[in-house]
């Protein structure tokens, strides 16, 4: 049997191996074999972990994704005065993930989440939980600066932020995603 | 045989039945099978048409896709005197189409743009094309208005669209998209 805390270092390899895949495949390119061979686990312990087999790994791996950019942005929101700067700072972030893997990855939960639109997957809900929060810690950093305007730009921003990472992954140019990081600083300053 | 006449409406039907399905399951999410079955033809019929499978399938329903929004669009914007009136009917066929569907479908291509991105498939280069030809067609409707400004306004009004289609999808709401339409009508009369 395995200790509890080998067992939770292998529960812990599994969420991080399916979140990696779930955002480079989707959730239809992502099948359990391939995250139990990344995550170098034996398939035995993906059962003891995940008794509800690829839907419950896959909620825990949106969720720790979500909850992980959610954690970035309030750091980049307290790190910067202005939240302009901390939303460029987003930006840039994003911009040096489609360098890196290519044009494969931008958000890593937005492929995942188009693919079981409209299903009533646990999976989507976690996705929308995500976007949600998001949406509230933008939406916190830009009131004292925007008061009752800031839910709408917070929204907006997420918008230009998913929209402009998918037109720049699929055309391979990050045009789209500087056109929308310049607008987002305006909508900031001029409200 | 089939006559001319016959293989034409053939191959028509499998295309229409892709483009469907690619557009409620993604890429990964459509089968070979499924897209027969849907289009009422015969397995010799497809690969007398597509002998490259299932992506030429692809590539052909993307493209078709992508004529029908970028044909949309110009109707649209020749029917309306303002820009802004013709983005707004566009906003709200998508609308339309999100609450039909209960959310499953927004934008035709963004599942499969998602999916295949980072790779070199001929699939996602249709998809490309399409958002390339759909960026243009509001471009040259915005310039008489916006001149030099139009291309980028363009830019940003589809990042727009595609964003909040997505977010509104995941989260099964339409206030994304709503904000989203009034955004685009400041983006066109401010500039």
């Amino acid at each position: 049997m395995e200790g509890v805390k080998k067992g939770d270092a292998t529960r812990a390899q599994i969420v991080a191996a399916a979140a990696e895949l779930l955002d480079s495949q989707g959730y239809h390119g992502t099948g359990i074999n391939a995250v139990l061979s990344k995550a170098g686990a034996p398939r035995g312990s993906l059962y003891f972990h995940f008794p509800g087999g690829k839907d419950e790994i896959a909620v825990a791996a949106v969720a720790q994704t979500g909850e992980g950019i959610r954690a970035a942005l309030v750091a980049a929101f307290e790190r910067h005065k202005r939240p302009e700067a901390a939303v460029r700072e987003v930006f840039q972030i994003f911009e040096a993930r489609l360098v890196e893997t290519e044009y494969a990855c931008g958000c890593p939960i937005s492929t995942v989440s188009l693919e079981l639109s409209g299903t009533d997957s646990p999976v989507l809900e976690a996705c929308a939980l995500a976007y949600e929060s998001w949406t509230e810690e933008i939406a916190r950093a830009l009131e004292p600066q925007l008061g009752r305007k800031a839910q709408d730009r917070a929204s907006l921003i997420l918008s230009l932020v998913e929209g402009a990472l998918l037109i720049a992954r699929s055309t391979h140019s990050l045009r789209p995603l500087r056109l929308a990081e310049r607008h987002c600083a305006e909508l900031i300053r001029e409200a």
